[in-house]
């Protein structure tokens, strides 16, 4: 498991991290956002003599074109098993140059300056790596480790509000899985800037889950809860040309998994009457039809958490008591997507 | 550690295997000459029923295309993590297969069938995968071990003669790693064809290395003897545009590290010139001048065992007694070079 440093001085914590590391050469990743708004600001000493690698930002370039990017220049540039990449970013960056670092030369270090709310309690640790690939989220990846993250809400201050949404979405999905009173806590309010305290207390719970099992092989997919369907409708977002923020589908995910245990495992009305009027207020709805179903059953299919032709779910007895690997039928997942737009449409 | 399986029953062996797995469904990756010339003679009843992924052969497609190309194949075929992908091939087969196993959905389970002796001494036992890039002999991969490997010498029939000398020299290296005994059996007539048991004997030392240190971070390097200058010296020549066998580069680079070996740590002239000798009948020259040594001293900086700037061999004492970490200065490369080419050329 990656090291984590909570603190809000970022250059200070990367220095004394790349000092006990014996780095030959250090490379810095970022995007086009990150590039002019984080890196200026990170005052590290280090990583002001280091190679910067500049890539696209946004989802739609989490590819494998931008992969072979950071490929070619890090082997231009002789990078060699001693050298160490600093993903300065959002989840589609950590999730991508964690990916080119496992997978160049057979794997060298990288570590994860998550600048996004859903980079630092998401992605950037875990170690799932990935790109989208043929129209699929994350087909293409590793589970590799960051040697370290860095985590601060010191670079939130930056972020449009749908970003810090979208990260938000992911701490209600972590409070569903940890305690009513978390739960309760985190939706009396509007989705707002968080505390460096709020988000280590979600990513601990995290961090807890996947110790015990790394490779989701079996507990770990309790942090699947909402992203079946959340997935599905990302992914069809991205088919359609109009993405949508991972969080927000992940919320509308959150909804239709929630319908679904509600019907199949009598999750309280209650708490799912709270969740989905919390959702619609601030994440909107999906804006898909009928027809949209049987695409994002055939996206559900290709989910990597299915067996072939089934539609596998973590659901939630109530909060806090979550059910891995339920089988669900077409028609439940029919069922619960029309109640879920009867909530949010 | 992969299970391997050593067999002139191949079929029966992998019904066996498959037959314990719990395999969603199965895959079976090929390229042109092994579709033709291997698959049907398999006998398998499992692979009857397989969705088989063919790709092109030579090291000249074992490239990101290619590797697309089968993520490509898994995905629209539906794939899942429970998939399992058997490589039916050479090296460059087993090894990019690998990779794409290793990659897809974060890891599907892979068989490697090496129907080459270079696959079976060489590629297929010790977890490298990987794809040439940016010029760069397998500059992206990862360590992901087979499941299973089922070694034969039933398919080497139909090798051509070049296709065995490679391999081949797979072993010589391996028996200079082992004993004098070896080498001097090994050398005592030309490459021919080689018994199950031979073959096993010069798997199971690789294999012994690689348990103490499958990621390389110590005594597996041994295993790079005739490596670091092998490596660029195929390199160049795909470069050039002309590639090389890999075991021929490697015949040429074990040369000229013996003649290192001498120079720097007293490896008994004999030997070499029973080494040289031999390598001048059976593998000729690599064709190489004088203008070519600093193209080639560039390409031994990119060795993945390389720290920046420095050329790092594996070199020996004697036979059976190697030294990893050896710093090479240019100096010392550019006069072995001459004197490789005074003995072959």
């Amino acid at each position: 498991m990656s090291h984590i440093t909570y603190t809000q001085q970022v250059g200070a914590a990367l220095d004394r991290v790349l000092a006990s590391t014996s780095c030959s050469q250090l490379f810095v990743l970022v995007d086009e956002n990150t590039s002019r708004l984080v890196l200026p600001r990170i005052g590290s000493e280090r990583l002001r003599s280091a190679d910067v690698i500049t890539i696209a930002a946004g989802d739609q370039h989490k590819n494998l074109d931008t992969l072979a990017q950071v490929w070619k220049a890090l082997s231009d540039k002789g990078a060699t098993r001693q050298s160490v990449l600093v993903g300065v970013g959002g989840g589609m960056l950590t999730d991508l140059g964690g990916l080119a670092a496992a997978t160049f030369k057979r794997g060298i270090r990288f570590v994860n300056v998550p600048t996004t709310l859903l980079g630092a309690v998401d992605a950037a640790v875990g170690g799932k790596t990935g790109i989208n690939f043929n129209g699929l989220k994350n087909e293409v990846g590793v589970f590799a480790t960051a040697s370290e993250v860095i985590i601060s809400t010191c670079f939130f201050d930056t972020l449009p509000y749908q970003q810090l949404r979208s990260g938000y979405a992911e701490m209600i999905k972590h409070a569903m899985l940890d305690s009513h009173e978390a739960f309760m806590a985190l939706t009396a309010d509007a989705p707002q800037a968080v505390t460096l305290a709020q988000v280590e207390h979600s990513v601990e719970l995290k961090r807890r889950v996947v110790d015990q099992d790394p490779h989701e092989s079996g507990v770990r997919r309790v942090l699947n809860l909402g992203h079946t369907v959340g997935h599905a409708i990302e992914s069809l977002a991205l088919q359609h040309g109009r993405p949508v923020p991972h969080g927000y589908a992940v919320a509308w995910g959150l909804v239709t998994e929630t319908v679904l245990s509600h019907l199949l495992l009598h999750f309280p009305s209650g708490d799912l009457h709270r969740l989905a009027c919390y959702v619609r207020d601030y994440y909107g709805t999906p804006g898909i039809t009928c027809d949209d179903y049987s695409t994002l059953l055939e996206l559900m299919h290709h989910d990597k958490k299915s067996r072939q032709g089934e539609v596998n779910c973590t659901l939630l007895n109530h909060i806090g008591d979550p059910v891995i690997d339920n089988i669900i039928t077409a028609d439940a997942v029919n069922t619960a997507l029309d109640i879920m737009r009867d909530y949010l449409d």
